[in-house]
């Protein structure tokens, strides 16, 4: 954690760690980040997880990024400067943030605090993103060792937390606790999840906390005892759906590779819900004909993309309430490429969360 | 119709119309039906609406049919026998039969009445359909003078009831009305009805009963006027959607050619329904990669397939009490290629629905 302020005409310097093209290892970057506006914060990272989507986006797998690129969006700090009409932190406080940096406020998404929706397409994404609302410039992550946001998308973290636990929440947290509330999954409820890595644990978490009985479809037998160990009552590794007799309300699929839809929705009770959250790459994703929603009556498919900042509060109030964290492994940033390899080959077992304190 | 009872070995004697083969004319057949059992009652048809899917099935289009197929599942008649169980009719009485005439009765499916998803798989449908709770003989359907039923799957219908009006609701009324009930359609919703063929007139008609602002998307401006007539609030012909502003709580597709479901998730609210019931022919349907489910996400998309025993009598009282029905066209059983014909090549204006007291 870097706490000094060091302005450039108005403008605050940051360090951090770039791709330089999609094909290149993280280097050391300095640049600036847009002035403290009246209602900005400044953010002192201590902690920045490693998300799937940042290999992704870096390496250009979405559409071409921007480069320097600086990935990050689970973010996790303490406030070192206030705009003036700040209310909702104060130097010293500790916060967060995750995918979003800002959005008009003024459209009914954003109104309902969906800003990821922002109807007037001005979501403002943590990184490789315009800034419409700063002459467009490119937005840098939180591999770095500040960040300016408007106070509006930060997540007050109480002074006790586990920061560097707290990180990876604002993302992987939030993507697996939406599809739960919005499904309305409470005691008694009937959850599977498919797929058991990072995703997948903290929905099984989510939900056994939530009263839900909980079963898990994952590739194999691996992580069986550490599903036990969390409250699952079932645990499936078969390929073949025919052997499951029960019938859930709610299916968050998590599984990023290449699977059969339709096998899981037979699975849903008349009127359960499907939710997608995982994406397979998109050359080999999985498609369902319309035909297979009519002769599969009344079972309903929909997408979950993260959350909006008021439940992203309300996830991280629940999951602090309830000691519900992922599991991490601390790096340094010079191991940040080693830890794209091993997502890249499926040798990672947790979370790798950057230690900033340990910056270069 | 045809009160008087002959019959063969205590089996029902009945006449009807067959298809001998795929490519054949409809043709008189002769044949008997099971006995009627304690549970049964004897129905003497007056009425039997053409469905399009009577086509498809008859011409194999839909995988190889039984012949001779005596199609028909839109059936309206009057009780002129009773089993000695039968507590829902007495002779005299008149009654509807739809796509179902029997199930197991036992899963938990067919106790919640959503007797076509018996998870038993012993939905028996109402034609070429083996049934095996008499001996797997062959389903024969409505386009005959008589029909023996379980009571359970026969629906009330009122003395001063428009029988041939009835007939198609059995079919057309039950799956446009089962969704906007599925997705709690009320006063004030916000309803779209794609496709304004003989489903989505039915559609049309519910939805703006049951006080939602409905809009329509035609092909083309043919039926505005009678939309707007309806009651409908906006029509679109537009092919590009980007001119429609209106977001929805439920859109229903009754479309049966191909057409972009993505264009019409864009459309619907965050937590919007759509639901589909409409069947474009198989090799060109459409299907919608898993992908976009999280990209739109919170757009929920299900199918919905008739609907149970209990919805339909609902569906039937709330027609009868609100006086909704189809536009109809009254053939005589000769005339039924003549109707397939017309429905085949998009010249038929309405449902078409045989009176039986006209046959030969």
């Amino acid at each position: 954690m870097d706490s000094k302020i060091f302005l450039e005409n108005g403008r605050v310097k940051s360090k951090g760690y770039a791709m330089l093209s999609k094909d290149s290892k993280f280097t050391p970057f300095e640049f600036t980040r847009h002035k403290i506006g009246k209602n900005d914060i400044l953010i002192a990272i201590k902690y920045a997880g490693i998300c799937h989507s940042d290999i992704h986006t870096a390496r250009s797998e979405w559409g071409e990024a921007t480069y320097p690129c600086v990935p990050g969006h689970e973010i996790a700090g303490e406030v070192i400067a206030v705009g003036e009409n700040v209310s909702k932190f104060k130097v010293g406080d500790l916060a967060g943030v995750g995918c979003m940096v800002n959005s008009c406020g003024e459209c009914e998404a954003c109104k309902k605090s969906q800003e990821q929706f922002c109807e007037n397409g001005k979501t403002i994404f943590t990184y490789n993103c315009k800034d419409v609302f700063h002459d467009n410039e490119n937005t840098y992550g939180g591999y770095s060792n500040n960040i300016v946001v408007s106070e509006k998308f930060a997540i007050n973290v109480p002074k006790n937390a586990p920061l560097e636990k707290v990180a990876p929440l604002l993302c992987a947290g939030i993507t697996t606790y939406s599809p739960l509330k919005f499904s309305n999954i409470k005691e008694g409820s009937s959850v599977a999840i498919a797929g058991f890595g990072g995703l997948g644990m903290m929905a099984v978490k989510y939900a056994v906390k939530m009263g839900a009985k909980v079963s898990v479809f994952a590739r194999n037998e691996n992580k069986k005892a550490e599903a036990l160990a969390m409250g699952v009552s079932n645990f499936y590794t078969s390929t073949d759906k025919s052997v499951v007799k029960e019938r859930f309300d709610l299916i968050i699929s998590t599984i990023p590779t290449p699977y059969d839809p339709l096998a899981y929705m037979d699975l849903l009770k008349f009127g359960g819900e499907m939710a997608i959250v995982g994406l397979p790459p998109h050359e080999v994703s999985p498609s369902i004909n319309i035909i297979h929603f009519v002769f599969k009556a009344g079972k309903k498919v929909y997408g979950s993309l993260i959350g909006g900042i008021k439940e992203t509060q309300e996830m991280l109030d629940f999951s602090l309430e309830h000691g519900i964290y992922p599991e991490i492994e601390l790096i340094k940033p010079s191991e940040i490429d080693k830890a794209y390899e091993n997502l890249t080959s499926g040798k990672a077992k947790f979370r790798y969360v950057i230690d900033m304190s340990t910056e270069d």
